[in-house]
Parts: structure tokens; sequence; C-alpha cells
């Protein structure tokens, strides 16, 4: 029987949130202003990770509306936290992005290879050994301009969700115990509904909060949230979205709620 | 409860083993000769492949030392056959590469991508919801030529072991259904022994033969061969292997033995 990682302190660890909404310092950059909407809906998938990881034990730290430069601070100073008593660290990173990237609100770039490097078992000591898990939600720059319509699964239509990006997966350090949950896509595209969220941190949220209880690991959960969002389609053009979790986990990650 | 893919065909499906050994072609190559050595040792994974997916139930089909031309012909020759009674697809790639990318005994590029997006619903309508799997073992060209000297868990020196290639992840279509096993790696190298066969195919092999029976899910064994492969450390640079599966499966995959 494979081990388990040890989930047992109190609290479990920090579960970081960058949520980034508000793109107006991306509109106005100088010399070259980035065409970045505002993530409408990024308040609701905050606020599911919030009552989820709170659930699950997880001291929960938001930061709202960072640039780029705040963001490598912000991560820097959970990376020279520490983190010894800790068993895990959550990282969900909402924003627009590209392959390989997010953006902080002022349209500047951080490669989510530098987010996750940082907690390496060499730059966060107290944190080798430690399962270091990240979510990341971000949309495409240039595709958030489109509005596109979809249909919801109760057949409702909402006209104003935004299509988001598809990234590259070479996005975690080759070092053992880490897992990367991103919303990969085809076409390029995923949707963010400004009332009900994203399909991918919505699914998330559902599945742990439904599941972690009854002591399926991640890569269970994980696996149930790619059949969820792999049966929303999108009309007219039929698109699908589909997470493709990647890891270099060494056992069993199961979180308790007691 | 997670469904579980059915798996209860005789045979389960194809298991395809491409295995290439000997590059002459690719040193000779015209305009442009390739310096990769042959890959000693691909038979002792080879082997390893055959005989557990024999167990499982699988049809092996084992092709050597094909070019890249001859990989796309090969592949399309299953990509075409009518799986429709087969519950699974199987596909082992042990070569040389760098990232994304294989090479045929030639010297010639195929692209990752290209292999796995051949057995899409779309390309490949009889394995449409069923479980495709891709196992990648190959080396970097370059790094092939340096003979790295690493210790081994039994103590022994091996002073002929090979440097093999990092891949980026991108690897597999944004579509359900999907699994990739791929040898990723810290500075870029992995180690082949010319007695022992590569370390993670073998560690692959060596916890198939042993969860299946016992049924555990293949997310759970390639946690086990995560935990196995970076134990191994090479010596003197204590460089580390770290494979990082990532996945599109909906369901649990399990291989029963009967």
């Amino acid at each position: 029987q494979l081990e388990a990682y040890k989930m047992t302190s109190r609290p479990r660890g920090v579960c970081l949130i960058l949520n980034n909404h508000n793109f107006s310092k991306a509109r106005e950059a100088v010399p070259e202003p980035k065409n970045m909407r505002d993530r409408h809906g990024t308040d609701v998938d905050a606020a599911a990770l919030r009552r989820v990881f709170s659930k699950l034990q997880f001291t929960i730290a938001e930061h709202r509306d960072l640039t780029a430069e705040e963001i490598r601070k912000t991560v820097n100073i959970y990376q020279r936290e520490d983190h010894k008593g800790k068993d895990c660290f959550v990282c969900c990173i909402l924003s627009h992005g590209k392959r390989g990237i997010i953006y902080g609100v002022d349209g500047q770039e951080v490669p989510i290879q530098e987010l996750t490097t940082s907690f390496t078992g060499q730059n966060c000591h107290s944190l080798a050994g430690k399962p270091k898990v990240f979510f990341v939600q971000a949309c495409q720059g240039d595709a958030c301009q489109k509005g596109v319509t979809i249909e919801t699964d109760s057949g409702e239509r909402d006209s104003s969700v935004e299509t988001n990006a598809r990234f590259q997966l070479d996005c975690i350090p080759a070092e053992a115990d880490f897992l990367l949950g991103m919303a990969t896509l085809q076409d390029y595209v995923s949707y963010r509904s400004p009332r009900q969220g994203t399909w991918y941190i919505q699914a998330l949220c559902q599945h742990l909060e439904y599941s972690c209880p009854r002591g399926e690991d991640i890569l269970t959960i994980l696996t149930a949230v790619n059949r969820e969002v792999s049966r929303k389609s999108c009309k007219p053009n039929a698109e699908k979205q589909m997470p493709q979790p990647s890891f270099t986990l060494r056992k069993k990650l199961i979180f308790p709620v007691n």
C-alpha cells in the first residue's frame, strides 16, 4: 500500500490565493497598453476556494489585484516563511495568462515555473519533502477580448463568458512532491462566467468538498474534475475544456477534514 | 466512488513498442550526420515491457529500429486498425529525443504530440472514450554522448550509463482519456544502463507487475514509480531523475490481470 503524505498539522499550511480581477493598470499601461478585460466572476472562484480550503484546515491568504512585481514579492514572503510545523502548501492563481505565463494586473508577465520553483527544497527548505500544490486558472489576454456565448448545463445562456488560455505543462520543477492542476484547453479557450466563476475552479471546489471527507486522494479527485469539466461543451462551436494535471508526487495526497 | 474504465476485453488491446537501438543511420546521415550513440540496454527495457503487458493481457507489437518515416507509418497502421472489441491502447516509445520530440534511427524528428494526436477520437474513432496510454523513455541526442558514472542502489558502479533528455509535457492532446508517462528530468538528464535498462522503464515495469494484481490504479502506480526513481541519485553530481506523469483520464484506470 502506497504511503500517504502526513496531513495532520493544524493548520495544514497556507493556502495562498492570488486573485486578479481589475486589469485597468494593464489597459492604461505605458508604453504598451494591454487590452485585458476585468475578470468578472473571479471573486466567485476565490470565495469557493476560501471556503473549501478553510474546511480542509488551511490558513487562507488571499491577495487581490497584484502587479507582476507584487506577485513576485508576495510569493517571496511565503517562500521565506517558516513552514516547519506545516504539512503542505497550496497556491491558487486566478488571472489572465498565456502559455506558461500569468499576468499581473499591470499586464506584466510572471512565468509559472518561476512561482513553482520558489518552493523547491533548495529555495524553501521547510517545505522539502512536503506536497506543494498549485491550481492555476488563467485566461489568455488576447482571447479574453472575445465574448463567447455558452450554454450552461442548466440550459441557461450566459452571453458574457470570456475565453481562457491553454498552457504548456512544463511549469513545475523536475523535483519531487509537486502537483500542478491547470485548465488546459482545446482550441486555447476555457470559460469563466461572471456569475458562476470558472468551470475548472468550481468543479475543483465541488469535488474537493465532496470527496475529501470521504478519504479520496487528490489524483482521484482531479480525475473526477476532468470528467466533469470535459462534459461541459460550448455552443455553437462545441469547444471542450480539458484540464490536464501533472505531478511529481511520491505518496498519496489526501486532505482529511479532521 | 469514481467509475473505472472497462478493462475486460481479451486481449485488452495493443501494446505497441517502438524500440530504437541502432542509430548508425543517424550517424551516417547526409547532409547532416547526427552524433547519436546506439541505445545499448534498450532491449532490457523492451523485454520488461513485453513481459508485463503480456501478463496484463495485451497483444504485444514490437517494432525495432524505425526511421522517423517508419515510425509515422507504423503509428498510422495502428491508428487505422479497428480497436472496436478492445478496451485500451498502450504505446511505449524507447528512443533518443529532445523536448517534445523523439528521433527515428535516421536522426529525423517526430513530435510526440503528432503520435498521441493520431489516437484522438476524431483520428481513431474506435478508441474514443477508451484510455490511451503513452510511456516515453527517450534520451537527448547531445547529452547522450557523455558517459556518466552512476552509483546504483546496490552500491555498484556502472561507468557506461548514458544521459537522457527532459521533455516538455505539452505532448498530449487537450482531449479526454489520455495518460502520458514520461521521464522528466532535472538538469536535462536521465539514465540508461546497458545492462539493466533505464531507471524509469524498469521501475514502471516492476511496479505494474507488483501492483496491478493488487488492483491498484495507474496513477497510484505512477506515484510509486515517482517515489522509486526520485530515490536514485547520480554521483558525483547528485543529479536526480523525476518522472512527471500528466493525464486527462476521466475514470480510474486499472489493469486487472484476469
